[in-house]
């Protein structure tokens, strides 16, 4: 019997620059480590109610600001990325397609294609034939479109939206290897860094953290 | 007369680990460039009052990240970082001490002195004897602490969270020059790119993001 491989999560949807950004460079890092790549769809409003937060883009002073954070993020990365066709836009249809269990190698492609065609080509992915036009030119299957409206499919993304809530997912894009968590584009280093078995978080940190006492509360009146 | 100088504002509160990671770094991006720095103490929970958003520690499953986190950044910025003597705390005296118009390299050395007691030395630092202390000990008045009590000093800071709402601040740290906006440890190599002129923002990725429509909504009953 073969040894267990290192795997990691990458919890994503297609709503997020940063989760496009980050999903440019999770293959290679993987590939670098010799560890297997779980892309796990999940949606971020789902992740958003469930922590009693705002996303970045309902925020307007932070919505301003996101797209140039991102648009400098993207230079960094040598990666292309554009204003998309509208945002938010509901991304259900996209996140049940992207988990649905076909080959992986296609899954992914998919996944691929999809991310382009929000964040580079400003393509209107609302409309199912559109997105089964996408699927085609990428030489996959466009009766996907359909298989992604069963029950199964629904539940799927259910599923693995509870499953990252569950595992303190906040946010998107995170990448959890064993048990670890690495949120945003800009924790990539710090994964990287921890699959390297350098990862510098002191052992008694965060049992010193979680015992702190709070001399201090902020009224919640005004935030829900 | 002598041409104005390039100035970078700062607005920070000693309540976050990554405002004090920043300051750390700041001194010398303002020396590289020849710029004036000007730090401006603000009240974190002021802004999120006004955005009607969470801190980062107020949210269970990011409060638990956010150690980890800056304790990674910290390893990577080569500084000091420990959990403090209590999380969150009152800042107000510290941020009014921090705002005091008293000579500018004095007023910096306040500043370096509160932020290692907290996220350094562990200092409790709610006691206006153990501030008196701390600015005895860097060589600077102790009678600050009673200043700081004064009806000026207070609506100094008020005026200055003011300011940072006003022009969009959204979370500490926040770098702002010649208008343009750059949050969080993880963009001072964006700022600096903005210094160096080779700040990557397409010009015309504002306004296509601004005149979005929105394709969908979430619900926001639960988060207010």
């Amino acid at each position: 019997m073969p040894a267990m491989r290192r795997a990691v999560r990458f919890y994503f949807d297609f709503i997020s620059p940063y989760a496009y950004l980050a999903w440019t460079r999770m293959p290679r890092i993987a590939k670098r480590f010799g560890i297997e790549l779980a892309p796990v769809p999940v949606l971020f409003a789902g992740l958003l109610n469930a922590h009693g937060t705002k996303g970045p883009a309902e925020v307007p002073a932070r919505r301003r600001y996101l797209i140039k954070d991102a648009a400098r993020k993207a230079a960094t990365f040598g990666v292309e990325l554009h204003a998309p066709f509208a945002h938010p836009f509901n991304p259900l249809l996209l996140l049940r397609i992207a988990s649905l269990p076909v080959e992986e190698a296609e899954r992914r492609r998919a996944i691929d294609v999809i991310f382009r065609a929000v964040w580079v080509s400003r393509t209107d992915i609302q409309s199912p034939e559109v997105v089964r036009g996408l699927l085609a030119g990428a030489g996959l299957d466009p009766a996907w479109v359909e298989q992604a409206g069963s029950a199964e499919s629904k539940d799927r993304v259910r599923a693995q939206t509870d499953e990252a809530i569950r595992l303190g997912v906040f946010g998107v894009p995170t990448a959890i290897v064993e048990g670890e968590m690495f949120w945003g584009t800009d924790s990539l280093p710090d994964l990287e860094r921890y699959l390297e078995g350098k990862d510098p978080v002191p052992k008694d940190l965060i049992e010193r953290w979680e015992s702190l006492p709070a001399a201090a509360h902020r009224p919640q009146s005004r935030t829900g």
